[in-house]
């Protein structure tokens, strides 16, 4: 396509780098910032400049922090004996909103992914094994909350090979029928693994 | 939701200020960007306000152009008497991309809705009719290339009446039933008016 202005192009190319967002949605969300005031192009794009050169992590947990050590990681309220392994800070995110853990996190930043180029020292591994050990035996369960994908579990199955080593319980979390799914619907796997992790009702 | 950090709820709240984007989208495209290296967050918000500071319109048909007068109204290979009148800038790519059409443009910048305050004022009409007279009657005919909805009907009659002191043909794009459609998807007011304005083959 020829875009009526050099400018115009190069907004529409840099927007359409983003991931989900092809030329045409790019080109549509470029055209409303110019109908819209000029603050609010100069707003958002201040936002991400700051985002980009302030962010910080938590030394601890590894998510995002704007504090050296996050919210969670210094509550005195939360349980510091459990400590969930995510992906990203979606998945923090997600979690918290259930309001059913009240553990610390670990943000991996990623999973390991040979395809994508991703392995275990791209990720936040060390951290994570330095904290453990650091603890001194305070933290004595891991649970994974990881993708069910194979790179999820490729990375839970390395994770637990490297904390083999301590003397923790390592824990997955529970996969099956979503709550409100129909069983018709489920596909073979998680139907199939739903019922070789059957939860117990009573005891014989 | 409760985000990890106040530079990121900034980021996520200017992303989602956008079109089409949520706080669920805007949050991805912000972690998207913090994974990413920096620079491209750099280059993003760098052509946004260029193009936000930088951009011009062509002073004849007031679409986005580098130059005072566009490529398309300077040149000499399109037909000077034929004005298409469109909403936006996506409506000239549209067109243009059709290879169908050889006449000048002219950009409303919208059309006529009074729910959403639109007057007639705020759009490029006093150019549109400022043009035609400048030409000299140089311009024979104006092509309506609006959306098939009220408020599109509304401007083509607002502008039929504006236009109607000049000896102009005045017309609108074709409405019936698009090209590979089946008729009995079609709505019956598409497939009405397709009756209605059919054309003809050969006349008795």
């Amino acid at each position: 396509m020829e875009y009526p202005s050099k400018l115009v192009e190069n907004a529409v190319n840099e927007v359409s780098r983003l991931p989900g967002i092809g030329k045409k949605t790019a080109l549509r969300l470029v055209l409303h910032l110019l109908k819209e005031n000029e603050n609010l192009t100069f707003a958002l794009t201040e936002s991400l400049n700051d985002l980009r050169s302030g962010i910080r992590y938590c030394k601890e947990c590894q998510n995002i922090s704007d504090t050296e050590t996050c919210q969670i990681c210094s509550s005195h309220r939360r349980d510091h004996s459990i400590i969930c392994v995510v992906e990203d800070t979606r998945d923090v995110l997600a979690i918290e909103n259930t309001a059913q853990y009240q553990g610390l996190y670990h943000v991996l930043g990623g999973v390991i992914s040979p395809i994508e180029g991703v392995g275990p020292s791209e990720l936040n591994i060390e951290q994570l094994l330095k904290r453990v050990k650091d603890a001194d035996s305070e933290v004595k369960e891991i649970i994974f909350a990881l993708s069910p994908t194979m790179e999820g579990d490729t990375t839970a199955f390395y994770l637990t090979k490297k904390l083999s080593e301590f003397n923790l319980k390592i824990s997955t979390i529970a996969r099956g029928i979503p709550i409100g799914g129909e069983l018709e619907y489920a596909d073979e796997i998680t139907l199939g693994r739903s019922i070789l992790s059957r939860t117990v009702y009573q005891k014989d």
